[in-house]
């Protein structure tokens, strides 16, 4: 995914219709309702589910009293407005990629995803249960915001290639499209990075303007028809292992809320996060299944790739390290994920293997 | 984890205290409060976790409409008579673990674990966007109940043994502790199985009564001392890949609450789901880590081995496969944990792989 995307693929994305004052929750009727501007194009598979997840059970556990109004972008204001319209009391809630707010604070993108970081459960553990949802409150109100996750598209493909990668060699020039820190890594080996947004993608590829790229995961990747322009699929990615999406309140509004609208939406968000996890996951494996049935080849990198990941990544976040509350996010989720795969990785890992292994998976 | 051991290790466990009419939920000063037995002593780490995390949220939510009041094992009924307790009415409802009550139905093994099954997150992928969701009602209704997944206590052990394990061979004879449809597939190997409360492991491996035994995963093993009286161990097990926990409410009380209080329950116990899944595997990383510094030796069973645990664990469920539910569920549970794990195998397990090779983990 990247910021441009979700601007040029929203009919309205870009264009501000910031003016209308939000200034307030509106009260009618006994109810309060919220607005929530998003980073979405309205319906956009997977992520638009995690959405209407979450509002819908907001306003059904609230019976009513909390109606939360999302918005697609641009409907309000465009997809990268949308943290400042929040901050500044224009929109009562937020939810997308906190990850798009890196030039706010490069911290942000923990809450969604940084290069050779967490996966979907290991980012679960970290946020739930090793102090990762305390991190996240702690950098939100730096800017008036109290955010909580509320998605998850678990593990993004490591991508679409024209041709087959045998060594990180390879990647010297190579045209590919990927946003973010996982981008910046990619540009160390040599990499020609480009962002394009999704809805150029196919043609780029078709016309050799691109010789690859990242998009999603299976599932979303096969809507954009990427198996038509490429041959050669990578399912594990180093740039996006796991990436959740938030939402975010204006602090004022989420403390002028009762505390039982305050909790409702503490729970829903969570329980949009493992619903989203489990949606994205469903629908790769089938995804998967399909591209394979219709010849698409199927690739792991080589070691020597990996390594070459590796250490761009961490030349990559290492140059944020000057910041106090970058470093204090980083150790944490680094040290949590560490203790997550010591144990993972031996038990969890280690049974799928021979699971698949026995049973001729 | 097994039935006996949590009646045998709650203080009142097994005995019936279930004269004390439920029949009707309680409600006093505009509040609706339910009772909650569980089939877990009182404050059980972890497990009791789950319990609190749903019941604190419930009550949240609703503003203190609707006060859910948890019992453990033995204060009302005996842990594996919350079953019967709520079917009859006695209780509005119970928090356990779904296997214990496979003679009432040998479905209820797949919504905690069965061999050989699913892992933590295939199981929400399963539940929540695969259809296991559905099932679980449709199975519960048939016994008057609704039922909701709301906890889940990741990966079980592989085990500790006082001999290291080489082959398949080595489990004939071997006097080892494992409950449920796991401890049926082992003694297929040639185990005597022995299903010991937790209370009596440590003496009966002391004194050479057992060789070996499972428990539950590092954090709760631990506790127990298992490291002082058994070598090795072995992470990564067959039996309970994944292990989830219950919330199933009288059929009929659960009708009577409005839509409100009806969705909250859904939504909290979805929210214990991944609450305590991230709990454990957070917990599960540091006490192994903890363990291998004091000397515990760990191991990784070998392919024959596996190959043996996947074949008897197929014989013990093909037993089931008359019954048309079971078969169904089975179905379901496997086609959507095939393509879960076609996906997650060549994503997550390559990266996590490759990204402990390279940060040299």
């Amino acid at each position: 995914m990247d910021r441009r995307s979700f601007l040029k693929t929203s009919a309205l994305g870009g264009s501000a219709v910031a003016a209308t004052s939000l200034a307030a929750p509106a009260i009618a009727q006994g109810a309060t309702t919220l607005t929530m501007v998003t980073t979405w194009p309205r319906g956009l598979a997977g992520v638009w589910d995690s959405v209407e997840r979450f509002t819908n059970n907001v306003n059904e556990m609230s019976g009513g009293s909390l109606i939360i109004d999302p918005k697609g972008a641009g409907e309000l204001v465009g997809a990268l407005e949308v943290f400042d319209a929040v901050t500044a009391g224009q929109a009562d809630l937020y939810h997308g990629a906190d990850y798009y707010f890196v030039g706010q604070h490069p911290a942000f993108a923990y809450f969604t995803a940084v290069p050779f970081g967490m996966t979907g459960p290991e980012i679960m553990t970290w946020y739930y249960a090793d102090g990762g949802m305390a991190l996240h409150h702690e950098l939100g109100e730096i800017f008036g915001l109290k955010s909580f996750l509320a998605g998850q598209t678990a593990a993004q493909g490591g991508g679409w290639f024209r041709k087959e990668i045998t060594s990180a060699d390879d990647f010297k020039g190579l045209k590919f499209r990927m946003p973010g820190l996982g981008g910046k890594a990619l540009a160390e080996l040599g990499a020609s990075v480009q962002v394009l947004p999704g809805g150029e993608i196919y043609q780029a590829l078709s016309t050799g303007a691109l010789d690859g790229t990242e998009w999603i995961g299976p599932w979303s990747d096969e809507k954009l028809g990427l198996q038509e322009v490429c041959d050669h699929y990578y399912p594990a990615g180093f740039h996006e292992p796991g990436a959740a999406l938030s939402v975010a309140a204006n602090l004022s509004v989420f403390e002028g809320l009762s505390p039982e609208h305050q909790k409702i939406i503490e729970v829903a968000a969570a329980e949009a996060h493992q619903h989203n996890y489990s949606l994205f996951i469903a629908n790769n494996g089938p995804a998967l299944q399909r591209l394979k049935d219709g010849g698409t080849q199927v690739h792991e990198f080589t070691p020597d790739v990996w390594d070459a990941f590796g250490a761009a990544s961490k030349t990559v976040l290492d140059g944020f390290m000057d910041d106090e509350i970058f470093a204090k996010i980083r150790e944490s989720a680094e040290a949590s994920m560490n203790a997550t795969a010591g144990w993972t990785s031996v038990s969890d890992s280690t049974y799928v293997a021979q699971r698949s292994r026995v049973n001729g998976m």
